[in-house]
């Protein structure tokens, strides 16, 4: 994707037309395109009902909407579609996992790796599960380019019950080798969680090819609607899940002496679901199947290497992460000698650039980098260059103001 | 609200103007004014970024209009917003109680009240906490009119530790006198978890007022967008609840030693939440208020009394549940001999009455009827005379063709 392609696809983003804004935080959330609005507008004014349980035809078009949604994700990333559950974010997915397969199967003594990259999404749940069931939480560290230490992962995946793990970092950027990762835990009968909220917006993902155990992403970070997310199980481990929610629609039967549960994926989405959600997320992956995640990630990369190169002008910054765009997602974490991270990011925001500053749910990780907060710009297909001039102009004036 | 307001409110809902439509079954999902549309389309549109972590001046907008929301929200349900929970649905809200409050306090041989006319988003949770805890899930019956049985209630709650109740059945209609219900468990101190899905939609509701510990509802049903629901709570109980899901912006500190979490709201909205849901919600909110519950109810009684006459006077019609519209929500049950459910449904759905059948997630409420399945036909503040004459000529047809 050249650059006057990004420029196109600028147009679909009704908030990138703001006057000024230059929207570097794509890894919190993204944008949202046309077609994503459209197709909830459409569901909520042309086919509003429920799905599942009507036999009129406005509920039947609702429900061809939704479960045409499902197949199309499901498809794209080459995963069954029976095995692939709607939830409301990265977040829940994994806790489905942590306490409906992880209470069932980790135990007293039982070795939990989480590596120091992961997300809060990825780490609390395997931190409450280590609490409950007596288990050990263990830390698979990274080098100090924010690489994960593949040697010390293979020291510690023998016996070792699950392996949580970020395809990509959203703080380094770090693209982890999940392939060889997934490889050497199965090797290993180690159970794989995969966080794959960065790297589904941003590479080409092939779960088919994957095989991870549990993959978890959401919507809002690939230009999908808020309030919803995915997890993608492997058939065998998803029946051998207990339910994290109950209440209609995930059961088969219930009286006051048993409830039974439905089958996956439907014993794992209670109640009503994110019905508009999932139609706008089908909607998401069709356009980025449609630009070509090839192309995608060629256009982000040029953007990372690009931004790699101007940020290594700024005196005084410390960059996070690979240096090698090869190895990074479309994002760059940094630090200005001197300048809390939130002051940056006020700075930048008066000036229109919108970057994020904090611990970006990620504080293990954070104490590893030895700080309390980072300055982060994350990148989309829309991203210009111009916008990574204007993010170090405006680190110019940070510093002149802090001088 | 007199029938040509009824008539002037349809034209703010989209699905309405499709030709041939009646939907009588706003129960299952209510149709979406304009205005949460627009409020979502304004996220989307002009505010489209992350809430409460972003500095830049993109991020504090869209933080204003969602936790805006909430304040409006809870202001006019009178309760506290810091005790208003942001959910999936109402099947997640009273799955937070069940497992986060439920489990800490509910033990062997204790006893869990649920009445037989609950969906089962108020009851699949008890009963799972209950073998869980080896507690007892004990019924509280009702009559054959479908009225919670009162002085079975006073039999049942000396020494329970939880009652869990609806406001308004979703088959039956019945609106329970859920002050007098909640003062009476007040009074042996067992602790009342309300759902509220039917009734905020339905009826004023002044939770200041009723004064219950636990009151959950769910957003769709309530004119508002899919994808979101409402848990409030008591402050303390709050306090004294575990969070069902762990992750991002539910907790104040993460390492690898320790977690502790944040105070409510935010324990319990792990990950990011649904940003444009909320701010849907909160028009819808707006909007209900801007119209007046009383003038909601008032024309809700007015097209359910007529229903209950029209219906009567359809041969072979059973209804179920309360005859007297005082004492029912905006909602008629009922069976037609020799036919099946599913078969009404859909030659009243071929002729553009929506309607449902099945089970309604109350199964065990379908035991006590006698039915595998029932019609229920449902209305809103938009259902107009005229389209109870159309359910009640498609009802003629069907004892046509299976005469």
């Amino acid at each position: 994707m050249a650059a006057t392609t990004a420029l196109d696809l600028r147009a679909q983003f009704p908030t990138l037309q703001r006057e000024g804004v230059a929207y570097l935080d794509s890894a919190a959330t993204s944008q949202t395109p046309e077609p994503v609005l459209a197709a909830m507008d459409d569901y909520y004014r042309h086919h509003r009902a429920s799905v599942h349980r009507g036999v009129y035809p406005l509920a039947a078009e609702a429900t061809d909407l939704f479960e045409g949604a499902r197949t199309r994700i499901a498809a794209r990333l080459r995963w069954p579609d029976r095995d692939t559950v709607f939830t409301r974010n990265a977040t829940e997915a994994i806790n489905i996992v942590a306490a409906g397969w992880g209470r069932r199967h980790v135990g007293p003594g039982d070795r939990i790796l989480v590596t120091t990259m992961e997300h809060h999404s990825n780490f609390v749940p395997w931190w409450s599960l280590a609490k409950e069931a007596g288990a050990e939480l263990v830390e698979v560290p990274i080098d100090d380019e924010g690489l994960l230490d593949l040697d010390a992962l293979d020291r510690l995946l023998p016996g070792a019950k699950v392996l949580a793990v970020a395809h990509v970092s959203n703080v380094l950027g770090t693209i982890n080798p999940i392939a060889d990762i997934l490889a050497r835990a199965r090797a290993h009968g180690v159970v794989t969680v995969v966080d794959g909220s960065q790297a589904i917006p941003q590479l080409p993902v092939d779960l088919g090819a994957l095989d991870p155990d549990f993959y978890a992403w959401t919507g809002h970070k690939a230009y999908g609607p808020t309030g919803v997310g995915v997890l993608h199980g492997r058939h065998d481990l998803l029946l051998d899940t207990e339910p994290l929610i109950g209440g209609g629609h995930m059961i088969s039967s219930v009286s006051f002496e048993e409830v039974r549960w439905a089958a996956p994926p439907t014993r794992f989405e209670a109640g009503t679901g994110a019905i508009a959600e999932v139609i706008g997320l089908g909607a998401a992956s069709d356009w980025l199947g449609g630009i070509g995640m090839d192309a995608v990630r060629a256009h982000e990369h040029d953007i990372t290497a690009y931004a790699l190169a101007r940020l290594g002008e700024v005196e005084d910054l410390t960059l996070h992460g690979p240096r090698d765009a090869d190895r990074r997602g479309a994002l760059v974490s940094f630090a200005v000698k001197g300048v809390h991270p939130h002051d940056v990011s006020e700075i930048l925001g008066r000036r229109g650039v919108c970057v994020r500053a904090g611990h970006h749910c990620a504080q293990p990780l954070m104490r590893r980098l030895g700080e309390s907060a980072t300055t982060r710009a994350s990148f989309g297909v829309h991203t210009t260059r111009e916008e990574i001039d204007a993010l170090v102009e405006g680190l110019g004036e940070v510093r002149r103001i802090f001088a």
